[in-house]
């Protein structure tokens, strides 16, 4: 990357493609501007158009409810450690409705879920054949 | 670990601190013997009251219930790759009401974390002042 | 790979660079066969030879004994889910001397790490000022 | 969280029931005030309670000593890459005697581990029927 | 997951729907049927058909030639430690042209890098202002 | 660590043993100085020494050419998240001739893989009996 390339695109700044995408992700998730994640995924204009085609048909409301899963993506975020996307979805679960409650509670079963994930590793437990069926 | 160490404790050669456990699990969950996690688990009797505590804790319905907390479970354990894991929480979340479109929708979120979590990572985005709030 | 990559490399059919290694291997560990670890590195007589110099070295006693050494290899290989990793060091710190209670201590520090590890992710803890000093 | 949720609970804001589990780390580790990482799961005093509970019990001297375990639990944060875990635990290390010397050699360690899990995952390697025993 | 969606779903037995992507599958990469890995996320047509979709645009050559892009998704999948992906994307990357040097080769890089991203994270290394620029 | 283990090692301070790696390291390199991860390292100067060795044979060029190494490793770096060695291997990429337009294209492969790492687990999928020949 040139040193612009660490810099975020504006929409000013972007071209007729980048724009395209930055318009539908305002006019769909009712924001004046989008976040810095998206400015950087657009020094790559494809991936900036799959990312947000992909996430936009993942997040809408189905089977589960948007706030369930914000829940789920910070959940998986809290584990990896990636601190922008715990900023990020810990904002867009509070947004859809995640109370200070819920959110303790999340937080309670991620920890536990990477504490035993390492004791069933560690006792190498074989997996119980009622939960294959 | 002797050989032993890597058979399942069973309920006729257990303690009477490590059948107490396995008491309490039955009776709360309802079920007629514990998984092998607990079995393996009992070669440490303190771990395993102390997660037994923890988790009977942790993973009873409050401000979220008990199938969002399952799902959360099973998204962190997918992350980790730890099989044993997903099979046990997996059949958890099925018997807490998760169905097979819930586990889709579930998958996809898990799948799209982990992506855009490198994405974060490796533009170097940084935090949007707005997160902060 | 071919297929027969897939396959150990025997001593009876390994070259002459790679027997020299594995007769290293079974002097300084006082076995008669090398694990298969070895068999199957050495279909990369290079990195065969590297890693296992970089073994000797670090895994030698020093400042730390050579228990404590095994016992950290063996919680680095339980949180990241290496299965081989952690049936081989398992043996290798219950050969040096290595308890049931040991083990079962080791495991709940890499369990309750595990989790603090995320608690401290989730609710993005800033570094203490003394921890610096 | 909202704003506040990102400011550490002090011991005057705290309630009767944090307060006490401040007061018992301070008593128990003899410290004048208690680290940000319980300042900050005060926001959640069940988390808060359960995490210090389990950590009492578990770093307590047992088979193994106070500074292996501290060596263990910050080789698994480095490990995992959480900066707060590795700077704290690498300070409680220090503090019950882990000498420069001796963080080298568990920093090679934890280095050479997470360089052959890979290399085990990666060619396939089949685990040595001997290490089953 | 009923006890059927643990079984792929089968060319013959599959939808419209999921027919028409595995005939993309078999077209564009010129085999006679697809791999488990599709025929499993068939389970839920919109994730099988959004992901065939991302990796046929990802992985087709563009200023990065098809080996290379193989060999980096192996090089993550071993890092990850994800067995499917390794043995899957290890026969593509073959199929590509990537020789049994140019594995060892990745393999040494990959086993490198895991090692020194602890070294960096456990000496809390500062990014040097040059990188930034 | 004391408070200087936290401080890089200058040369002007260095041990010959360590001066010795730097001067290896600059003639190899072609650069002034070296970076910030060889000056922390050097507090523990066996590492330091192995460490290079290793690395100064691992990514010369062999079967496969250096920016292709220096891809793989960013691969690597950016899905374990370790900023500094996104930070450092991005630049030797880039200095090795890696363009945008082929870091935009890395990035979709970690991305991608590390998103069908998780569906490959989260579904159990199996292992084609193909991938074994």
């Amino acid at each position: 990357m040139t040193m612009s390339a660490r810099q975020p695109v504006e929409y000013r700044d972007a071209s007729p493609e980048v724009r395209a995408v930055y318009d539908d992700i305002k006019r769909t998730r009712q924001v004046e501007d989008v976040n810095n994640f998206w400015k950087h995924l657009a020094h790559d204009p494809a991936t900036l158009r799959r990312t947000w085609t992909s996430i936009k048909e993942i997040m809408a409301p189905g089977a589960l409810d948007v706030m369930t899963k914000e829940m789920i993506y910070l959940a998986v975020s809290v584990s990896n450690g990636c601190e922008y996307c715990i900023a990020s979805h810990g904002a867009a679960a509070r947004k859809a409705g995640m109370s200070a409650a819920m959110f303790g509670e999340l937080m309670a079963v991620v920890g536990m879920a990477n504490e035993t994930n390492r004791l069933a590793n560690g006792y190498r437990v074989p997996v119980d054949p009622a939960f294959d069926r």
